[in-house]
């Protein structure tokens, strides 16, 4: 059975547990094996925060490794892009030539996101990339060139964190893709 | 000579060039040869927004493909964390087995720089990640996990994006490290 990497800041939602088996049921629902990166699962109790850090970053890493794909979650999280942890882990599995997949529940381009200042400009004086896509260049381009597939829609603030229906349209579309299945 | 691939938000400056050969130049007296993920050097006239930045996604993973190590700005960029096209650079770096490097102009660990509404949740009811380190676990995990270095110093706000010195910093320990430099 094809793995998953389940990418995404739902580590932090308050009830971590819960948001993993919701979409790991999807993923199984799908014909996928959804894996989730567990941080309670290693034993931190010896080791110094720091440490600790270090042995979630390899244990997340080995688990990279044993997936098939990443399926990130790219909602915009504390700023008005995606978590930089999932980032880093669309470039190792990019790294890998293995397909990037990704969804938001922010519908808005990346340039309708950023603060304006003047046209094309932010806040700092700093330029503003336009691609007409949802985020950092990087990110939507290690999609397309990976035959992955983006999709994304505006949630309600209440489930901003949380709606799963565009991340199960995402498995329903990877699934046809990569396990031929019927629709 | 080993070529340092220059990843940073470094790109949006207002003038991107003039900050590309400061670089480059601090890298040269090192032993160095900068390399900087240059979008102007590609021919966009033909092609849409979308398809151009497709082209450079594909041109920056040329460029990483050619460079043995990896030095990410990773100064907080439109929010409390760094820029995501640079996480993805290094995951794609740490992905290959090179070195990564990092610095920032902005001295706090993580858990000072994101507003707390009870301790350790933020305002949104989600966790904050509190390893000591000074973004998300996975960019520092990649750093010291390939005996790169991370270095950071509070900038003044006039220089924040643009101040090098925590940059030669790191540059100069990556030549003793890797090019056994006299200091």
């Amino acid at each position: 059975m094809m793995k998953i990497y389940l990418a995404g800041p739902d580590v932090f939602l308050p009830n971590p547990l819960q948001a993993a088996a919701a979409k790991q049921n999807i993923c199984t629902a799908y014909g996928f094996e959804g894996m989730f990166p567990f941080d309670n699962e290693l034993d931190f109790s010896n080791l110094s925060p720091f440490d600790a850090g270090i042995a979630i970053y390899k244990s997340n890493l080995a688990l990279m490794d044993r997936c098939d794909l990443i399926v990130a979650n790219m909602t915009p999280f504390r700023g008005v892009s995606m978590d930089v942890g999932t980032a880093f882990e669309m470039g190792y599995m990019a790294a890998q030539g293995k397909p990037v997949f990704g969804y938001s529940n922010d519908g808005r381009l990346y340039t309708d996101r950023v603060p304006v200042l003047t046209p094309g400009i932010d806040d700092q004086g700093q330029s503003i990339e336009s691609f007409g896509m949802h985020d950092n260049l990087m990110l939507e381009g290690a999609i397309y060139t990976s035959n992955g597939i983006f999709q994304c829609e505006q949630a309600s603030s209440e489930d901003y964190y949380t709606a799963l229906s565009v991340f199960e349209e995402v498995i329903k579309l990877a699934a046809n893709q990569l396990l031929k299945l019927a629709p």
